[in-house]
């Protein structure tokens, strides 16, 4: 897809349709596709997706540069919550090796009107898959995955947050 | 689907969360939908449920009356489209009867990125469905059509709207 030359980058749009929006997505996918499990796969594939995107973006904007340590990429990940859907986690429950930390959310972003099926849908899969895409343009190689969803009763949503390791051939951010 | 308490209302996420979501949503639709003319209804159809549900919220936010002409609820159209999508369309071309105008946009609103199919896809079909829905609300029935699309090469993007009547035993908005 290429850039239209009339950019909307400074915009600010309504989260309500961006909370509409993606109810519709995932509604359209429940329903071409049976299994919830392939639900949340394609979920967090088209987060990635938008995390390769966006963090081009996030970097020119904010002038950021490499992280030395997972305690300034937390601090960046809640940076572009703040910047992109103007709703900032807690980071909190680090590990005590420092490689493993929790965002969390006393709602969760995008789930507004939501209610769930009984089904095993991770309804907000985007969010992880998106940090995901993100973090490996920056040679971070890292795993997410919730362990509280307010969607599923929890008192709120925890997504957990763990290095990997760093990529040291990938392709730079900018090149597809 | 039931309304949490917490709300994001007065919040305002970046305009590419909202158009890379939508352009999810499009391309799932496709992948999933032979026909693009079914996709084009589905579009309308997500957009008139966003309308419906969306009205009430502008109703409530900016106080408004009932419109007693359309070049009232041209302004208010302008208004919400300011208000949500942060992209004022200009309103133009009424018809002497002053039952018909357009709404003209530079660039399409949703549509950053994106590079078209050449399949009778009607990409922004969400927009005219949104009006037609908030309209309904408010006991109004429109037709919206596009009559230009930058995406399909035309300068600007052109929807046009059309009084038809007024709907006097419609359910009041804010019942299901």
């Amino acid at each position: 897809m290429s850039r239209q030359t009339s950019r909307l980058d400074a915009k600010k749009v309504n989260s309500e349709l961006l909370t509409l929006t993606y109810g519709a997505l995932v509604s359209q996918m429940l329903k071409e596709i049976d299994n919830p499990d392939d639900v949340n796969k394609q979920l967090e594939r088209i987060g990635y997706n938008m995390g390769v995107r966006l963090i081009e973006d996030f970097l020119a904007r904010t002038g950021s540069n490499r992280c030395m340590e997972m305690r300034e990429t937390a601090d960046k990940i809640q940076q572009a919550f703040r910047l992109y859907i103007n709703m900032q986690p807690t980071v909190t429950s680090w590990s005590s090796s420092g490689d493993e930390f929790s965002l969390v959310w006393d709602q969760c972003p995008l789930s507004e009107w939501v209610e769930m099926p009984n089904n095993g849908l991770k309804y907000c899969a985007l969010i992880p898959g998106a940090i995901r895409g993100a973090l490996q343009m920056v040679q971070l190689d890292v795993q997410c995955w919730f362990i509280q969803d307010q969607l599923k009763g929890d008192p709120v949503t925890e997504l957990r947050i763990k290095y990997i390791k760093r990529l040291e051939d990938a392709v730079p951010a900018g090149e597809d």
